[in-house]
């Protein structure tokens, strides 16, 4: 079995070899950058991880691995665009680094290369890992256009915010458990148990993300505490609240959303203070913690020793905990 | 055989079958949208007569051409985004019928339900025809990255301009033949040929559009002549008359291209008296005929009876001479 930080190696060493070096570099330069911006690399390692537990020839998902990540990084440089987010991990996004429609071609062309990388891998099971990364594809972009959507809308339910992280974070984390176990030759009901392991994981690591906005600490966290309440997003915090408070609580709820003339520490204290009255952390820490049991019963059901799937446990509380 | 009308009537039919009714309708409205919007649908009747060559069962061809089909629009979905065009075929672009956020997002999803639909294919040559496609989708960025790069540069050689319509043009018709061909069961070298007719098909039409947009009859083209003069646009007639321009008719050229205060009249009428001096058109005739006599060379190295090649002919001639 490997370690997840030999794995972590070999991707990062992986993405550093395969830069593309032809012209024209304007086209091809905005992907190197957005590919060497670093990131946690959890799908490729994912996909690595999860063929591990099935083979130890873990060089046979390299491939598919990283059309997982360069397709994930290829989805952010676009929901930057659209986002109009001005930094990524610290550095200015490509859309501001470059201009917008180097950001459209570049990300299109950073997805026809998710493919090229896909086509290279070896196995038996190649139809069947190009319908699950095309699905997941599509789901991906359906998971960003309701998102978009809900920020126009107030009537957001738990429900359909729920299902729009699922799309929009979980399925990708599963779909690169689920390549990485069949081409590791893993039976299909392994595969989609992984696959469900996956589902569950992203749900409960997209809600402690809306957790840890409010309720983490701005070191550990990277970014500044309260981000989220300043941008009104839709979190999950927030559409639990509307559902949980009481006529006024919504009403001071309202206030302080729409109040033009508040500084951003007022903001997030007085609504961080609606969110401690009616326990929202305790709500959101319970949902993570179900999904998480749910997400380890499904681990439980995978034909391997244990032994073999305490690294993809590891990784998984590393995440959760978001330590890094 | 089948005659040209037969297998437009064929794309249609299965373009109409196949629409994508899922929600987010957000989402999906503007790919259904484009892909109703008409078109000639050259690239998947040429996908679909290259395979007919080869065999009777054209059907096999009819995903992969469905295929290309939607990844050229795709293409054209985002490049009315960086090209700030408003109206494709008489309609607003997706970008002004909803938002530029929605022209981003729903071209991302059409361009994987291109490769939904190639994966649907069923041939022994299923991963040639995945790199055939990928390299040529790749290609045709590049081609749109090099349009763009054109537009702030004055020192365009013909020779790059060349290359540039031959990646954002040309190499997309000849992969619609070549994969429509192999999936007809034609050998490599046949295939090869194929796509040599393509490439200089697509010069020969480009160079035509470039002068159809001066010297065509406005009824027949069916856009106002002198857009591109007009847009300052960087065609093969411009290049080539600043390339044969003696000082003084440079000094000309370059008055009226960089002129504010003139009328649309004016500018095109002193610029193509310009061409006309120069016998630009003669030079692009000459040009589109060499194109189209090498065209011809490959097709006819192509082992296959030269009366099964007659329809593809006949295609190319309308082409050429821009018979609808």
């Amino acid at each position: 079995m490997y370690q997840i930080k030999e794995i972590q190696a070999l991707v990062n060493k992986e993405i550093e070899t395969r830069k593309i070096g032809r012209e024209p570099f304007s086209l091809y330069d905005p992907i190197n950058y957005t590919l060497s911006n670093g990131g946690k690399r959890i799908r490729p390692i994912l996909t690595l991880m999860a063929c591990n537990l099935f083979s130890e020839k873990i060089d046979q998902a390299i491939d598919a691995a990283l059309a997982i990540e360069i397709f994930h990084n290829f989805t952010l440089l676009h929901d930057d665009i659209m986002d109009k987010a001005d930094i990524r991990r610290g550095k200015p996004t490509v859309h501001k680094k470059w201009n917008e429609n180097t950001a459209i071609l570049s990300g299109d062309a950073m997805f026809i290369k998710s493919y090229d990388f896909l086509f290279e891998t070896k196995t038996d099971k190649f139809k069947e890992i190009l319908q699950v990364f095309n699905n997941t594809a599509l789901e991906v972009c359906e998971g960003q256009q309701y998102d978009m959507e809900f920020e126009s809308r107030n009537d957001v339910t738990e429900q359909e915010y729920l299902q729009m992280i699922e799309l929009k974070t979980s399925v990708l984390l599963a779909a690169a458990l689920k390549i990485g176990a069949l081409i590791g030759g893993a039976k299909d009901t392994d595969a989609e148990c992984l696959y469900d392991f996956g589902i569950n994981i992203g749900l409960a690591f997209q809600i402690q993300d809306d957790l840890l906005d409010v309720y983490g600490d701005a070191k550990t966290f990277g970014k500044e505490i309260g981000g989220d309440i300043v941008a009104n997003k839709k979190t999950f915090l927030l559409i639990k609240a509307k559902s949980l408070a009481s006529k006024k609580e919504k009403e001071l709820l309202e206030k302080y959303l729409n109040k033009k003339e508040i500084t951003r520490k007022e903001k997030v204290s007085k609504i961080t203070a609606i969110y401690n009255n009616l326990n929202i952390k305790l709500v959101a820490d319970k949902l993570i913690a179900d999904y998480y049991q749910k997400a380890i019963i499904s681990l439980n059901k995978v034909s391997v020793s244990p032994e073999k799937k305490q690294e993809l446990i590891k990784l998984t509380e590393r995440l959760l905990k978001r330590i890094n």
